[in-house]
């Protein structure tokens, strides 16, 4: 048996107990939550988000990549989000990781072009607060009341706020 | 106090109940999870994810763009995952949204130029199934075993698989 197929187990035990159907797609919150990938990163329970709550777009590192302005720009535009929350964390797999390196690791594994970046960072302070400032700066964006950036602490389970 | 504000409260209640310090970043089950960012969409709970167990990738629509490409490669070469789980959703923003004319209100609003493209579609079913041979097909993604699309019923919290 799969990963993936012990996961479709644990949703038709979800399904038969699921009890909020009808939820509206606007985030009630009025909030974004912009963050990474990272398995120990879960958004709901790190901001006690509800179902229907948020919008939450996640990639490699939460960088503020054009995607995330383009998901960004709808949130905004389409469903009315008016607060932006940009969470990179302690241990990320981006910080520090040699893209040169990588690079050629995939170019020599692959002889493939590659029409994207790799993404990585030296410091994920900087990081979320270049990105604040990308979303800040973003014509699209300018429906945001708010945008603020935190990192957090895996071990600890606390955000920290990046002035 | 802004939403912003209330989910920070929450955070600190959070941090001081945490007790899943010192997990790897490596996902436990080797998958990855690519989905959209709607907010009554949570992979966890849809899933039954515990903490460290899946990397998750999310924005606009669920839609397999370069972005997705660049996190997936990243996950697989750098993490070890080697299933992937894409999930589209009913109700969805993205499905039939007139993509001409989100562009046309985006450019009189702004007046700015755009890098990025909207990527909506006509139909869910369609962009799983197209999104699940792109990442089949990509040749920095041949650490895969496994990728399979579902279709996520937000009304009664079951998946359907995509053939």
């Amino acid at each position: 048996m799969s990963a993936t197929d012990r996961l479709l187990e644990a949703n038709r035990a979800h399904a038969e107990r699921f009890a909020r159907g009808g939820l509206e797609a606007r985030p009630s919150s009025g909030v974004a939550v912009v963050t990474c990938m990272d398995a120990r990163v879960d958004p709901y329970r790190i901001l006690g988000l509800e179902l229907g709550d948020a919008h939450v777009i996640r990639n490699a590192g939460g960088v503020v990549t054009d995607e995330v302005i383009r998901s960004l720009t709808i949130s905004q535009h389409k469903l009315g989000t008016t607060e932006v929350v940009l969470i990179g964390h302690t241990s990320c797999g981006l910080e520090g990781l040699d893209k040169d390196e990588f690079a050629s690791t995939l170019d020599e594994e692959t002889g493939q072009p590659r029409d994207w970046s790799i993404g990585a960072f030296e410091d994920v302070e900087e990081s979320v607060s270049q990105g604040v400032e990308r979303i800040k700066s973003n014509p699209f964006l300018t429906r945001a009341e708010s945008v603020r950036g935190f990192v957090y602490d895996v071990n600890t389970g606390a955000l920290r706020e990046v002035e």
